[in-house]
C-alpha cells in the first residue's frame, strides 16, 4: 500500500474539522503534514475525482470535503488513493506446467488459491468500508493528544484568518 | 503481496496431494509450475523456517508437508513467505508539521487511522486464520478441471516413481 494512503485519510480527517465552506489548498495541506506537496497534489486529485473532495476555487477556495463525513468511507479514500486491486495478484500459475495447457474453457471455476485470497481481500474492504470518515474523526478527537489538537486547532485559525 | 505467495499456496497444495512420506524437491515444484527455481527455493526454506515444509534426504528426498494439511493454515503460509507486516505501514505523520512536534508521551494512544488500518488488516488475517491448507486442498479437487487433475497425477506418478 502506498504512502499515499496515510496522507489522504490525514488530510480527510483535518478537512472534516473545517468550519463550513472553508478548504485548504494542497500547499497548506503538506505544510500542516509535512509532506511533498507535488506527490501529495496527486492523491488530493485522486479523491477530488472520487468524489470524496471538491476543490473550490476563490480567496477561500481550496480543498474541502465533498459529502459530510459520516458519508464517506475509509474505503473510498484508500480506494481512490491505491485503485481498487486487490494486493494479491493471481498470476494463474495453474494453467502452467505439466498440468497446464488447457484450452481456457478448462479454467473457468477461479482457482481455489485465487479464491480464498479475494475472500480474505473482500473482509479487508469489509472493514474500511463499515468505518467512516466521521468515526476516524471521533477517535482522533478522543485519542489525540489535547496539546496536538490545540496546535491543530490553532493553524487553523491562522491559516483561515 | 510478493507473487511468493501464490507459489508458495501452489506448492502447499502439491505436497497435500502427494502419497505418505513422499516429497518434491525445488527443481521438481519449479518444473510443475513454471517458476524460477532460485526464488522459489528461497520461499520453501522460509516455509521450512516456519515449521510448515520439512526437508527429507534421500532418493526420496525433497520437501514435504510438516503437519497434516488441516493443521496448516493459509495465513501461516503467507506470513512465511511475506513477513507478518501490515500492508499498511504507518509513518506517523501525525508527529510532524505544526500540530506535531510534541514529547513522545503525547503519541501512546495509537493514530487513529494507523488503528483503522490495523483492524482491517487483522480482519484480512482472521479470513486467512480460519482457512486451512485442507480447505483449500478440497476447494482445488471440487473446481479444478478434471484434466488438469489427472495430468497432475500423472505427473506425480511419474515423477515418484
Amino acid at each position: 500500500m502506498s504512502e499515499g494512503v496515510e496522507w489522504g485519510l490525514h488530510c480527510a480527517a483535518l478537512l472534516g474539522f473545517l468550519p463550513p465552506g472553508a478548504g485548504l489548498s494542497t500547499a497548506r495541506l503538506a505544510e500542516y503534514h509535512e509532506v511533498p506537496p507535488a506527490y501529495l497534489a496527486k492523491h488530493l486529485q485522486a479523491m477530488s475525482r472520487a468524489g470524496i473532495l471538491e476543490a473550490a476555487q476563490g480567496p477561500r477556495g481550496g480543498y474541502r470535503l465533498a459529502r459530510c463525513p459520516a458519508e464517506i468511507t475509509v474505503l473510498e479514500v484508500v480506494e481512490a488513493v491505491d485503485g481498487p486491486t486487490p494486493g494479491f495478484r493471481c498470476a494463474e500459475i495453474r494453467r502452467r506446467g505439466p498440468a497446464g495447457g488447457l484450452p481456457l474453457r478448462e479454467y473457468r471455476v477461479p482457482c481455489a488459491i485465487h479464491a480464498v485470497m479475494d475472500a480474505a481481500d473482500a473482509a479487508w474492504r469489509a472493514e474500511l468500508r463499515a468505518t467512516s470518515l466521521a468515526d476516524v474523526i471521533s477517535r482522533v478527537v478522543g485519542g489525540a493528544s489535547p496539546k496536538s489538537l490545540e496546535r491543530g486547532a490553532r493553524w487553523v485559525q491562522e491559516v483561515l484568518a
